[in-house]
Formats: C-alpha cells, sequence, structure tokens
C-alpha cells in the first residue's frame, strides 16, 4: 500500500476499523485489560501495514518524558568510560532517559551501532571516543555531540580530552628528569585520541636519543605485561630509561613486566590516570582527562542545544599531570 | 540527493545494487560471515547517501514489545557494575534497547529511580544489587529481574552472586593457612549482598581467636586507607594476622595501609575479582563473582521471560576463589 505524507493514527483507525483511542492505547502499551486481543491483533496489523510510527514527541507529551538521550560508547567495563557515563548521568537528570547503545559484540563500535542509535528516533546522541571510520560515514540526524575525537572530525559540537597537552606534559615532565631514551606504547588503534596522544609526545621529546614505538593489539592489561616482558630487554639494553603509555591499563602491563623482570628504576607514565593509579605499587605517574567532568559538560550541552537551539561551541576539558612514585628516582 | 516520500529498504538495496535482505542483514548488524566486506561496505555508503532510517518502531510493535529494558544499577564508574552492563548489553544485542536508569544524586539508588524506569514503559527491568528499601517498597509493573539481592527478598526471578559461598571460600583458606586472629570490613550498607558476605564469613570461622569488624562510611580506597591505616595497628597488636573485605575497592585500601605502615606478612583477601586485583602488589587473593556473566544471565533470562511469559527459575552464578600473593606467607 503506497500513501502520501505522513501516516498519522487517524490512518490506523480507519484501517482498523476502530477509535484513534484504542489506536493509542497499543501503541503506547496501555491496552491490557482495555481492549481485546482481537482488536489489538487489528491494530497492530494496520501499524505495520501502514508503517506507522509513532510521534514520539506527540507522545513525549502524555507521558512527561522529554526524549531519548542515545550513548554510544566501546565498552562499559573499562573504567574511563564508567566515569564519562556517570557525568552524563548526572547531567541528564530525569528529565531524559539515557539509552545506552553498545557493539553487539567486541570491545568498539561501529557505523552500523550508531545507526543503530539513530533508529530509536532519539532526542540527542553522544558519540564517546569514536573511531575515524565512524566519523567518516557520520550523518547526524539529530543533536549529535562528540566527546574524545580531537582533530580534522566532522564539524560537530564536541568535548574534547586534551591530549594533545597529555603529550606535551609528560614529555616536559620526563625530559626534565634528564630522561633522553624513550619507549611510547599505544594500542593498535584507528581514533584521533590515540592518534593525537602520540603525536602531541613524539612531536614534543625533541631532545631524544632513543625513541622506540610499539602498538599493541589489546587492550587487557595482562596480555600488554606479557608482550612487554619480552620488548623491554631489548629497549632498555638500547637506552630507553622512560616508558610512556597511551592509556594506564597499558602501563599496569608495564609495571608488572617490570616487576617480573626484577628492572627498577625505570620511569613510567599513563595517560587517564584510573582510580587504581593511586593504588599501584609505584603509584602511577599520570595524565587526568577529568573523564567525569567531559561527560557532564557533553551532557549539559547537548540538553542546552536540544531546548534552545543553538549549536553549543567545542570545549576542551583541562588536562593535569598527577605525578606520582612511578617517576621518582629509583 | 533529494527523493520524495520515505526512504526504504528496497531503495537502499536498488541504490546498492544488492537485495533487500542483505540491506537488512547489514542495517541489523547481523551480516558477519554472510556477506562480503565489500557488500556491507557499499550498503553502509547507500544508507548514508540515502539518508535511510530503519523504522525501528514498526519493528518492535510486531514483536510486541516496547523493546526497552531498563536497567537500574548504583554507579557506573564501579568496574564491577561495568562488568554486569557488559555481560547483559551483550545478551540484550540489537533487538532491544538498553536504557540506563542511575540515581541523579550520589553512589545508590532509591525507589524514585526504580519508579522512573517503570515509568518509560519498558518490556522489562533489571534491578542490580538494590537496597532493602527498594526491595520493600518494590512493585513490579512488567518482567523484572534482580540480580545480588539474595537473602529474604520479594519472589522475584533473580540472578544472584554467590556471596555465601565467597564467605565461606576465604574461611576455609585462611583457617587452612594457620590464621586465627581475623578483621572483617565492609561498607556501611543496607544491601543484602554485603549482609551476606559478611555473615557467611563470620558463621564460617568459628576457629577464630580473635575477631574484629569494621564498617567504613565510604567506598573509596584511598578513604579506606586512610582510615585503616589508624584503625590497623590495634587490630594487628590484638593478634590480627588476616583482614577480609567485602569488596576489592576496600582490599586495594587495607593493601595501601600496610604499605604505608611498613608491615609485612598480613594476609588480606578481597571479593568481586576486580581486574586490577591481579595487577597489585602483592597481587590481591579475591572471590571472583563472575560478574559479566551474572549480566549475560540476567539478560538471556529476561529477554525468554518477555517472549515466552514464563518465569525464569532462580539462578546463582558459582564464586571461586582467585588465590594470590596477598596469602601467601609474607
Amino acid at each position: 500500500m503506497v500513501r502520501e505524507g505522513r501516516v498519522s493514527a487517524r490512518d490506523v483507525a480507519e484501517h482498523a476499523g476502530c477509535s484513534v483511542s484504542a489506536v493509542s492505547l497499543v501503541v503506547n502499551g496501555k491496552d491490557a485489560g482495555r481492549i481485546s486481543p482481537e482488536l489489538r491483533e487489528r491494530v497492530l496489523a494496520a501499524v505495520t501495514e501502514l508503517d506507522y510510527r509513532p510521534n514520539r514527541s506527540a507522545r513525549s507529551l502524555v507521558t512527561g518524558d522529554s526524549g531519548t538521550i542515545c550513548v554510544v560508547l566501546p565498552d562499559p567495563a573499562n573504567p574511563f568510560f564508567g566515569d564519562v557515563l556517570a557525568g552524563l548521568g548526572a547531567a541528564l537528570g530525569d528529565e531524559h532517559t539515557l539509552a545506552l547503545v553498545l557493539p553487539t559484540s567486541g570491545t568498539d563500535y561501529d557505523q552500523r551501532t550508531v545507526l543503530r542509535a539513530y533508529s530509536l528516533d532519539p532526542a540527542g546522541v553522544v558519540l564517546i571516543s569514536p573511531g575515524e571510520p565512524v566519523l567518516r560515514g557520520l550523518v547526524p540526524r539529530c543533536p549529535t555531540l562528540v566527546v574524545d575525537a580531537p582533530g580534522r572530525t566532522p564539524p560537530l559540537p564536541r568535548v574534547d580530552l586534551d591530549t594533545v597537552a597529555a603529550g606535551e606534559l609528560i614529555s616536559d615532565h620526563l625530559t626534565a628528569l634528564g630522561h633522553r631514551g624513550f619507549g611510547y606504547i599505544g594500542p593498535k588503534s584507528d581514533k584521533p585520541t590515540f592518534r593525537t596522544r602520540r603525536e602531541a609526545f613524539l612531536d614534543r621529546v625533541t631532545g631524544a636519543e632513543v625513541l622506540h614505538t610499539l602498538d599493541l593489539p589489546d587492550w587487557d592489561p595482562l596480555a600488554a605485561a606479557v608482550t612487554m616482558a619480552s620488548v623491554l630487554p631489548g629497549w632498555l639494553d638500547s637506552g630507553v630509561t622512560a616508558v610512556v603509555c597511551a592509556d594506564d591499563l597499558l602501563g599496569y602491563g608495564v609495571l608488572t613486566a617490570l616487576d617480573r623482570l626484577g628492572r627498577s628504576g625505570v620511569a613510567v607514565v599513563g595517560m587517564g590516570d584510573l582510580p587504581f593509579s593511586q593504588l599501584c605499587r609505584p603509584a602511577l605517574t599520570s595524565v587526568d582527562f577529568a573523564g567525569r567532568r567531559a561527560g557532564e559538560l557533553a551532557g549539559q550541552s547537548l540538553l542546552s542545544w536540544i531546548s534552545t537551539g543553538e549549536r553549543p561551541r567545542r570545549a576542551r576539558v583541562p588536562a593535569k599531570l598527577m605525578v606520582r612514585a612511578s617517576t621518582e628516582k629509583g
């Protein structure tokens, strides 16, 4: 059946031979005990046949729900994303539903995950730490804000972590301590956040005499520890005295590897400042990206965008170097 | 490209030069191993170019539910809940929307948070680690499954962690190592999960000669470390040789306090087996509650309940003691 224009609840009611309010009850899941199962079936058949889509904003006037905010993130088991999520939840409050759209497998999302978010007809979307292919293929269908995608990304409102400052702060700190031999470890990843962390560090350590880099295929700190236990001896022999990690999880792996190798006096720095970095021994020097604050800011900006129609400006959350025992002279 | 009327899957298929079912597979994330990466790229490009929006509401109306599963949890920044959430997300797949309903302030939820979840007209609700007042006031309005609320809770389907086995495993392990003086540290909390952890341990250590218990007002490992630094000397002087913690986060605090006090040879055990327990030094002996598995099982049971109408049975996920350096003789 082909129809002109948008299908309304009235069309569905006509087609099913019932009242508009019966359609509304079925569509909003309020029909139990109010209308017969036969009528419900007839309404659903008409809805399907006419491809009727209940108008969410009309419905929200009735239910008092001012809309769903879809949050797309790589992996809720990573504590950094947990922090961002907690900040987002606090900012959205109870006026909005926070729909979490996760990759159906693995620990990162792709374009299909984003399409799934838009298919929910949300009032707004937040994409956290997206990869390049996601950004390249992005066609925003509602106010869409990106958290942590520095660089040449589509002209979307963003809340960025200060990944460039991170690389510079770490380079300056280690250079001031007299280090001249460096190893840099990051994940194998197409994400702008990791590209800029790495570039900012490498651009800044101009005084390096030795410089190794390594991309690890895995996030798991224990897998990193195993790999590093075989890589580190060569690095240290060639003059590396400081190891910089694109993420604290990798930093824990390096500390574990050094411990197993019985090597001390090697400086280790992470990025992200997970809570455990204060507790491991040696405590891990790291850059605090203020993930919770980034989540709060993203939530506030998106809500203001939705209610005023004005696109928020880009924002960057300041980063801070937390100096701890892992970069003290051993 | 401008088109009249609504873009359909057929339009996308025509544009990409493929079948409608290929479009459906890609859009629903079911294409892995079924169509080539090249075709997948072509479909995604057509989807983007035509601004095709898969009709989610029609699909969910056909399946007879609103498609939304509300998950209520205390704090997404706690890695244990992140694990449960990852398991739930994997089980729900892309047929259902995972709406995350969080406390609007603080790190725990109350009855109002649960009412907010029901107000979204979800197909099902999952409550994770609820407190007693939440359980007492609960009036389920749709299939509602509780994760981690052992004891005399309302007669709802549950997936429990084996908190009783945890207390017993730890008691047996420490007693076999010759310990007779114990300290037990838990959070100040009304939650059944913490009451049973504590009771199971205390009921089992019948051979204890010295037994202290302490409720900490705070979850933060560093706050725990500060408190424990002043409490531990008294405990150790009175004969405590092993400290049992209701959660790994508190265990990290105890390890840090012992380190600062310069005391070694004290056994420490946690519960929850967070990833960092393998990495801290000494690595923390802990009970693995298999949070991700609990989340998966909860998601699967709830979906089966919703689709068949049959209430799932209670389930309990087996716990396992992970023995590490923190309970080796120092």
